[in-house]
């Protein structure tokens, strides 16, 4: 099972080290990670993807909640909120390519950020789900890098009125 | 001055802590730090975004890699780098404030995501400076939350050909 888990902690040198060692000393192999800041100078955000059951979940949110530096602490669920990624990918790209490659990339909506003669950069973002099958569809040419931000992740809810997706 | 630093990993757990914790011994803040899979399933990339004069790059440098389960480390020159960072904002918005809104995401290209009777959520990609931007021309607007991701970057230089920015 997939849980997403947000996590406000002090913005100090050794937080994440802290926190990472948490899911580390429990064998958990964190999927993706991303901390930043917030808007609010003190605090920065960590968001962990990770898999693992129910017991596990609970287990590290437990531990991280006991925490000195860590302000909040929840899990976004997958009903209730939006998951968004951004992808860089470099692709080998001559002239004999060019065309079919810009066209998946039109048709998921990504942008062409930079070109060479033999290759090009995109940029795509979106759910986990439209990433992985952006990358499917172009496992056939000769990716050169890919780089993933991990998930981030934000609650639709907003009191207590149910919003819609765009 | 800000260094972007690229460093590829074993994928298992504790490579992280490992990592962090060279940083936070030093008492490096990490501004932003992104870690995710790879099109190698065996490697992780970590993007670490931190500030720092040039000595402490270069001992940076040399202890992450002298760690095993670090493959390979190299920093992304700001000029030859396309740097890029996901956010997810949300902003009170009535029914008074929705258009005035509406406008300054479309002039930056952003996306509404999601939106309800006094909220919308904002999904943006850009370089950090579009980012920070936009975040500046929103700062008189009540903002709920916002999610970064932290900064990924790739680097542009590709067999030596020069490339070009889109």
């Amino acid at each position: 099972m997939r849980e997403v888990i947000s996590i406000f902690v002090d913005n100090q040198a050794n937080v994440l080290t802290r926190v990472a060692s948490l899911f580390g000393r429990r064998g958990f192999n964190i999927d993706s990670l991303t901390v930043s800041t917030t808007n609010d100078p003190n605090l920065s955000r960590i968001t962990v993807v990770f898999n693992g059951d129910a017991q596990a979940l609970s287990q590290i949110l437990s531990q991280t909640k006991k925490l000195e530096v860590v302000k909040q602490i929840y899990t976004l669920e997958k009903d209730s909120s939006l998951y968004r990624e951004l992808l860089l990918l470099k692709v080998s790209s001559g002239e004999l390519q060019r065309s079919s490659i810009k066209d998946i990339v039109d048709i998921y909506r990504g942008k062409i950020i930079s070109l060479s003669k033999d290759s090009m950069i995109v940029e795509l973002t979106g759910a986990p789900e439209k990433i992985d099958g952006f990358l499917e569809m172009l496992a056939c040419y000769e990716i050169i890098e890919t780089c993933r931000t991990g998930i981030t992740g934000i609650s639709r809810v907003s009191n207590n009125v149910e919003s819609e997706d765009c």
